[in-house]
């Protein structure tokens, strides 16, 4: 076992997952963080550009999901079709159960900082799946709509999967999210 | 004449404008903007809490005039179309022609902490507004998901307004909004 540890990325994750709900995002140092895992800040620097990028680190995965599923989606699909497709297929990376990202979402529900830092993150996934659609040929206004709405729809199925007691799969939520889109634009 | 002189916030207004466009926004102090106005920094933070607030003084406004339209609408308008009077009303506030609003939006899309800022304003105002439909009775999660498509309606058909060279006015804009989603859930 090397100086690092196994899965030393992992406990710092958790560590500092503890510390951001015990004592808050803001009073949280990296110092703290390392401790706690019970290892040295330069190894969490070698795994993490700042403490913020413990929280965020998934976005450029998620994005790059979203987007190869959308240029990946059947050719027949409706442009909709293939956005819902691909956050469908990008909702694995939360993981079986939501108890990770109800956890995120607990901590980012706490700081304004990290709340507009979410916003900023779905906002550039939403440009780079409107990208995708221009690069299956949908045109704009189209592309950019249909990417804003399917982040609505992310949004929304990810606030109830994460409350969901019964702990129904993601893509239940993310189709009743669609099926009440649908509603709402019928005015049913 | 007093000494802040007649209509110093307009003043001040545009001089701070001026200075974040031939400047930048971080670049430019309230001494600066004071001095362009022709008047002192206590008279500034007589009108702005700080130089953000000349950008996002509006912000409170535009909330209360989208909440008050959704709670006016008919009774008979389904969710959706309480939400899109609203939004028609409350364009009045950006005046008739988009040269200011186009001028804001090209000093907000230079500093990526004014682009946060102005996420966090729409997410706010999506949640009144969802409060607000609540308020006529409409279950969740169609009001969040009406809210949400709204605001979805509303940056489409600004970021439309602000760049069309015919000037075309807000309704036109928001109306082309709405049919471009309705073609987007359609599969159209």
């Amino acid at each position: 076992m090397g100086r690092w540890g196994p899965d030393a990325r992992g406990r710092l994750e958790r560590a500092a997952m503890e510390l951001y709900e015990e004592r808050g995002y803001e009073q949280t140092t990296v110092a703290e963080i390392a401790a706690r895992a019970g290892l040295t800040e330069r190894t969490f620097f070698r795994h993490f550009t700042d403490k913020r990028e413990v929280l965020f680190g998934g976005a450029g995965i998620l994005q790059e999901r979203v987007v190869t599923g959308v240029l990946d989606a059947s050719a027949s699909a409706t442009p909709l079709q293939a956005v819902m497709a691909a956050l469908n297929h990008a909702g694995r990376l939360f993981g079986e159960t939501p108890t990770r990202s109800r956890q995120r979402q607990r901590i980012i529900d706490a700081t304004p900082e990290l709340q507009a830092r979410e916003l900023s993150k779905l906002s550039t996934v939403a440009g780079a799946t409107a990208d995708a659609l221009r690069q299956r040929g949908v045109p704009d206004p189209a592309a950019t709509l249909t990417a804003e709405v399917g982040i609505v729809a992310f949004r929304t199925a990810f606030g109830h999967w994460i409350s969901d007691p019964a702990e129904r799969p993601w893509s239940d939520h993310l189709h009743e999210a669609l099926d009440g889109l649908h509603a709402v634009m019928t005015g049913r």
